[in-house]
C-alpha cells in the first residue's frame, strides 16, 4: 500500500486534532516528525502517538528527506512563509487558514505552489461537515434551482480573551473568514461585494482594542444570489452554525448537532439538549474527512477541493468587510484584489 | 353589554375576513353597514352575515349616526382621506395598512386623529399570531437579555400580476412593510438605518415594471441591535414566515405552521407537509386576535396596541429601504422623516 | 340555499361546542331549539346564539315539526333511548359516544335507525383532526403499504373525579373508547383480540373506585396487523394525543399540537411550548369538520363517515378490554359480540 | 500508566469493532493477541492494528500469562464455555451477549465469575449510545418522577436470512433480547411479566423456519410500571431505536439518529434524511463508550455496568416472550428462573 509521510509543523490545539486525525484514521498516513517551538509539546504529542521524531525547529520537517507532505498547524504570520519554503522543498502542503493576512503574501505564496507542481489544500474544515456537504452536493445537482438567498449564521459560545483580539486581524479575519468561505461553498459563486453592518455589543473591551463582537454582512454573487451571514462572538446557549441556501426550485438548511435527541416534557414545557458548544465535538467527522480528501488528492493527484483559491478569497472577502464595517458602505471585491 | 356598532369600507378580500370576524367571533360587535363602490360585493356580504345595510358611497358609512367604528378596507390609495374624514366625523377607525405611501399624509392623518381623540388602529395582523406575539412578550420579558441580532424571514409564495407590481409602491411598502413593522414589534426599538440589496431574480417582468423580487435588508435599532430582512416574492413550497431574535441571554424564533404534523418515512426518506400557504390560513387567528384587540381597546379606552406611529414608521422604513437598494448605499431614516 | 334545522338535546359542555359550531361555522345548518333538563344551561344558550325555543324535555325537540335533526349530547346513560325515539320520529341523528355501556342496547338503536332510514352518526370527533385524517388517508391510499403496527398514545391531563369513574363504565368505555375507535379508522381493519394489562398508579382512589388509571392495550386486527395503545390518566405535560402506523412500505406518524411554535435556546437548554392541554383547544377544528360532515350526509343523503357500527364496535373493543384487564387473559372480540 | 493488556477472541465483524477501539481509542488498552478457528481473519486483523500474536485457537488467548482480559465474540454456543474456562484463569472478561441460550449454562458461568473473583461485562452496547445513556440518568434522578409506562421502538432494517433464523433462537432471543436489556436499564426495576403478541408479516420464510419478525410485548415490572416493546424485522426506511419513559413528573424520549440534518423544501413537501442504517454507525460511539466502561471497571476494580445478572435476565425475559407468543398467554418470569 502506497503511504504518505507526513510532518506536521505546530503541536498546539489543531496540531494535535491533525495527529490523531493522521495517524488513528488514516490507513495509508504516516505521521513522522513534528515540529513545534515549544518542543515539549511536540515531544508529547510524539510519544503519545508513537511518532519517531520531534523538533523546535520547523526546518526539520520541510527538510526531512522522508516527509511528502507537511500540515502547516504554526500560528497565522508564519503560514505563507512555511508554506512556500515548503512548496520549494516539493513538499504538498495542508495549510491552516488563513493562508495570511495580506493578499499580496497570499498569491505569492499560491504562485510558489504552482511553480513547484505541488498539492495546496487550506483547511476550511467546515466544508467537510455532513450537513454542510450535504448542502453544497443538493445546489451542485441543482435540488434548490437557481440560487437567490443564502442565509449562514455563525456565533461562538465564548469570545476570546482581548489579547486575542488585538493579534487576529479581527473578528471578520479571523472568525467570519470561516463563513465567507462557506457563502462560496455553498452558493458555488464568487462573491463580488460586501456590506457589512458591525456592533461591539458583548464586551466593551472588544471595542476597545478596535475590533467588533456582532455583525451582519450581505454578500453579492456573481450569479445575481444575494446572502447574508450574521456573526455573534458570544451564543450564550453554545455554538450555532446554521446554513441555509433558498433558489428557484426550492430550500435546504441544517439545524446545529446535538449531544443526544432526548426531549423531556415537564410541568413548565418541553426541553432539549443544547447544541454541541465546542468546534471540536462539532466538526469532529469534518477534520477527519477534511484530512482524508487531502490524502486522496496526494496519494491520486487529484485537484484538493480547497486550494489557493479558496484561501485567497475568504481574506479578500473579509478585508472588504472589515473597509464596508468602518467606512459603512458597500465595498467591491475587486477594491481589494486590485 | 355595551356593544360597538360598525361600518365597514371595502367589500373585498380583507374586507370579508374583517367582517366575518367581527360577526361571528366577538361577541360585543354589530355590523350596521358596509359600503363598496362595487355595491353589489358589499351586498352579496350583508346578505350572506344578516347585515341591515350596504351602500356604494363610503361616506354612508362614515356619517352613519349609529357607526361607532370604522374599518376602512378600500384601495391605499383612500386610506388616509377616509381615515380623516371618519375622526372628524368622530368615529374610531381600524385601518389597513399602509396608511398611505407618502409620509406627509400620514403625519396629517395622525394630526386628525389625535385632534379628534379617537382610537385609530394600524391592521398589522401578523404582530397578533401567537408565534410571534409569544416572542415578543418573551422579548418584554427580558428573556433574551438584550437584544443584539434580529432575522426575518418573509417570502411569499408567489409574485403578484405584473400591473398590480406597478400601482403597489414597489415590493418594499407592498410586502416588506409587514417585516418592517415585525421588526420594530419584536426588537422593541426603533429602526434608524437601511441598507438593502436587491435583485430581480423570480421574474423579468417585474424588475421591468421598475420593481424588485428578492432582497436583503439590513436594519439598525436605536437601541443598537442590528436586523436582517430576507425577502422573495416567490417561495415554491410556499408561504414562509419566520422570525429569530438573539441576545445577551439567548434567542428565540418560530417556525412557519404546517397544515398537520404528520412524519412520513419511506425508502426515499422522511417525509412532512408543507408550511401553510396562504396567508388567509397562516394568520387566520390572527385577524380575529387583532379584531378583538381594536374592540377592547375602543371599549374600555386603552391605547390601540398599533397606532399612528407604527403606521407611520413602517412606510419610512419602507421608502429608506427603496432608495438604499436604488443607490446602494445605507440611508438613515431620519432623511425620510425630515 | 337548502337548510337543516337542528334541535339539540343536552347543554352541557359537548352541547355547547355543536351549537356553536352550528351557528357560526356551518352555512346550511339552523339550530331552532335546545332542550335541557336544566332549563337555565338551555336559556343561556339559546340567548347567545339567538336560538328561537328552549325546554326543559328533550321530548319538545325530537318532536318538534321542524327539527330535521337531532344532536344528541345528554349523558351516556340517554343516548340509546333518545336516539331510537328521534329515529323513530323519523329525524336523522347525530349522537354523542358512546351510544350506550351494552352491546344490546345498541344493537338495538341501530336497528331502529336502519328500519326509519334516518341517518346516524358518532361523535368519534377525532378522526376529524387533521393529523389522523391525513394519516388515515395514507394508509387508504397504501402510502406505508400493508399494515403491521399501529401506535397510539392518549393520555389525559387530569383524572377525573373519584365520583365521575364510578359512573363512567371505567377507563376503557369512557376514555379509551376513543382510541379503540382510532385503531379501526388508523388500521382500517377490525379489532378481533385485546389484551389489556392495567395499573393503578395515579390515584388509589382510582383504584379503591374499582377502576384503573394506566393501561397498555395490544389488539389484533383482522388484517393480521398488530396494534398497541398506551393510557394514562395524568401526563403533568398536558393531552398527549400521537398516533403511528408501520407498514410493508413505511411509517406515518402524528405528534401533538401546540400552542404555538417557538423554540428559546437559553444556557439551560432548548425550550418549547407544552402541547395544548384541553381537547376542546386540541380539537377544536376537528369538532367542526365532524359536524360539517354530519350536514353533508345529511344534506346529500350520504352514508356518514362514522356510522352506528363504529359505535357498536368502540363499546365492544371496550368491554372485551375491561374483562381481559381483570383476567389478565387475551379476549376475543367475538366473545362480547356472542 | 497502567496498561490492560487484552486478548481477543473472534476477529468477526464485532471483534473487529472491539479491536479498533481498544487500539485506536482506548489509551490504557493494548491488544496483544487474537484468536479465531479462522486464523487468517484474526492475522489480518492483528497486521492491519500491529498486534503482535494470533492464533486459531482460543485457549491460546486465555492461558496468555500476559493477558489481563480477554474479549469474547465468537458464536454464542461458545459464550459460556470461554467465560467460564476464562474466569477460571483468571482473566476478566468482556462477553458479548447473549451469555448463552440456556438458564442454566448462564447460572454456572456467573458462579464461575463469582468464585473466581473477576470482572464480567455483557456487551450490551445500547446502554452506552448518549440518547439512552441520557434517558436512563433522567429516570435515575428522578426527573420523570414514579416511572409509569415505557415504551421501546425497535425495527431492524432488514430480515436475516433464512438459515440464520433457525440458529438464532428466535427473534427475542436474538433481536429482541437487547430490547429487554434496555427495558430493564430505563425502567430501573426488573420485569416480573411478559405477553407477547407475534405475527408473521414481512416474509413467510421466517414463519416456516419456526420464528417470528413482528411482535408487540407487554412487560410488567417488579415496581408496578408497565411497558412496551414493538418489534418488526423490516422497516424499509432503516435502523429505527426509539425509547420513550413517561412517569408521575414527565416523559423523556429520543428520536432516532441521522447522518446529516439537512431539511429539503421543495413544491413536494418537506424532506429530511433517513435515520442511521446500520447498527454500526448508530451506535459507533456507544461501543467505544462501552469498552472504556469495561476498561475503568478492571482498571479501578469498579463494578461493571453491565454484570452477569443482566445476562441472565435478557435471556429468560426472552424465553419467557417466547412461550407467551407461542401460547398466546401472560407468562411471569419466575416461571423460566425456576
Amino acid at each position: 500500500m502506497k503511504k504518505i509521510n507526513f510532518g506536521v509543523i505546530g503541536a498546539g490545539r489543531i496540531g494535535k486534532v491533525h495527529v490523531a486525525t493522521l495517524v488513528q484514521k488514516i490507513v495509508n498516513a504516516e505521521v513522522i516528525i513534528v515540529a513545534d517551538l515549544d518542543e515539549e509539546s511536540a515531544k508529547e504529542l510524539c510519544e503519545q502517538f508513537e511518532i519517531p521524531a520531534h523538533s523546535n525547529n520547523y526546518k526539520d520537517v520541510i527538510n526531512h528527506p522522508d516527509v511528502d507532505a507537511v500540515v502547516i498547524c504554526s500560528p497565522t504570520a508564519t503560514h505563507a512563509q512555511y508554506l512556500i519554503e515548503a512548496a520549494k522543498a516539493g513538499k504538498h502542503v495542508f495549510c491552516e487558514k488563513p493562508l495570511d493576512l495580506t493578499i499580496e503574501k497570499i498569491q505569492e505564496a499560491i504562485q510558489v505552489v504552482e511553480e513547484n507542481g505541488v498539492k495546496l489544500m487550506v483547511g476550511f474544515n467546515r466544508r467537510f461537515d455532513p450537513n454542510f456537504s450535504r448542502i453544497h452536493k443538493m445546489v451542485s445537482e441543482g435540488k434548490v434551482g437557481e440560487p437567490h438567498i443564502l442565509k449562514i449564521t455563525s456565533r461562538d459560545p465564548a469570545p476570546p480573551p482581548a489579547q486575542y483580539v488585538a493579534g487576529s486581524g479581527g473578528m471578520f479575519l479571523d472568525m467570519t473568514m470561516h463563513d465567507f468561505d462557506m457563502a462560496r461553498y455553498i452558493a458555488d459563486s464568487e462573491v463580488v461585494e460586501v456590506y457589512a453592518k458591525t456592533a461591539v455589543l458583548v464586551d466593551p473591551a472588544i471595542g476597545e482594542a478596535g475590533d467588533i463582537d456582532t455583525a451582519i454582512v450581505t454578500l453579492t454573487f456573481e450569479n445575481g444570489a444575494i446572502g447574508v451571514i450574521d456573526n455573534s462572538r458570544k451564543a450564550v446557549y453554545g455554538y450555532d452554525q446554521r446554513v441555509e441556501i433558498f433558489g428557484s426550485k426550492g430550500m435546504v438548511n441544517a439545524d446545529n448537532n446535538y449531544p443526544d435527541n432526548h426531549v423531556f416534557y415537564s410541568d413548565s414545557g418541553v426541553h432539549k439538549s443544547l447544541p454541541l458548544n465546542f468546534f471540536m465535538d462539532r466538526y469532529l467527522d469534518a477534520f477527519a474527512i477534511e484530512m482524508s480528501a487531502f490524502c486522496d488528492s496526494v496519494l491520486y493527484d487529484k485537484e484538493t477541493p480547497v486550494g489557493g483559491k479558496d484561501g485567497l478569497m475568504s481574506v479578500a472577502i473579509a478585508l472588504a468587510a472589515k473597509i464596508s464595517g468602518k467606512e459603512n458602505r458597500p465595498v467591491k471585491i475587486s477594491e481589494i484584489l486590485g
